[in-house]
């Protein structure tokens, strides 16, 4: 790629690498950027390296955030009687946004997966069983994904959890509000039909 | 979103003003970036400040550059006498990509649209007429975009060149090479009949 000046060159295969994200688009943000007044290109270099430096795990739940402690955790008008257990920060901020949820949060930074080499170690199990001794704690929701990895989560958490004598419940499984019986697939069907609820 | 870090957010807000990227990608690539070791991150951060510091216009062709003069400019074995002008830095790459071009280029950047406020003096047309007295200069082919402002620029263009008593050309407009006629819409139809050739 003779024709291309090397630090461009370099910019659109630092986008390529990112998910989501093919040659063209790579190509087309790199020269967004190169067009930018240097102040605005300056504050996309910034916000990189900002987030990187300022951002780590909540010393309670592990959620991603800039303090010691995640405003979640901190604020006193949540629910700290319950703790919600999700894969991670995006899981997390899918639940927020559905505002029905005012408890806590663990996140545990992945999914139990022996065949990528993540066990429950690399996880912060350790993290969470330090939080279930606290006497105001009363129920855990599993909310891991769908997914192998996330049901092996859940089976492995709920037999560590149990002899702590908490409610221990899973995210309801079943239909996808607004869609056609005649094309669930079957395995999402009968977890419907497993989980169903008298009316 | 009290429940975001802050320097998350701004991340997010970044890659989510990129042309062709969503929230969700953006989300996505921000999430990608905070999990990779701080050495990478700052690459990506280093990458765009670099480019946009290093990288500005040939003095010749006004290609993007980090050199007084781009490569292509600078290459003797490259077919000097002909000028391909093209709108942006992204049809240069298009057309060498073809392999099919050994002469130099000219890049506009940008194409007459009286409706976005770029005439004449905002392109790089001035320095295109300084490079039109070079005895050795024997064809210019014009490679404006098939859109209304690349055939404005390319007419502009073309009476604009007409004095200097140099071949100009267009590139070809018509079929795409692998298409059905019955497909085909109407102007491209009547363009490839209008530009037809004989066997």
């Amino acid at each position: 790629m003779q024709y291309n000046a090397v630090p461009l060159q370099k910019l659109i295969e630092q986008f390529e690498r990112m998910p989501g994200i093919g040659r063209k688009t790579a190509q087309r943000i790199a020269f967004y950027i190169l067009g930018l007044p240097e102040k605005e290109s300056d504050e996309i270099a910034n916000a990189i390296t900002d987030a990187c430096r300022k951002i780590h795990k909540c010393s309670v739940c592990s959620n991603l955030t800039e303090d010691e402690v995640c405003p979640i955790c901190r604020n006193l008008k949540r629910d700290h009687s319950v703790i919600c257990v999700v894969e991670d920060t995006q899981s997390l901020m899918a639940i927020e946004k559905t505002k029905e949820y005012s408890g806590t949060y663990h996140v545990l930074h992945g999914a139990i997966s022996p065949l990528d080499g993540i066990g429950p170690e690399q996880l912060t199990i350790k993290e969470l069983l330090a939080r279930l001794s606290d006497d105001e704690l009363k129920e855990i929701i599993i909310a891991t994904d769908s997914d192998i990895e996330g049901e092996a989560t859940a089976m492995y958490l709920s037999k560590l959890i149990k002899p702590f004598n908490l409610n221990i419940s899973r995210i309801a499984f079943g239909l996808p509000v607004g869609t056609d019986i005649q094309y669930a697939d079957e395995v999402t069907l009968s977890r419907a039909i497993e989980g169903r609820r008298t009316m």
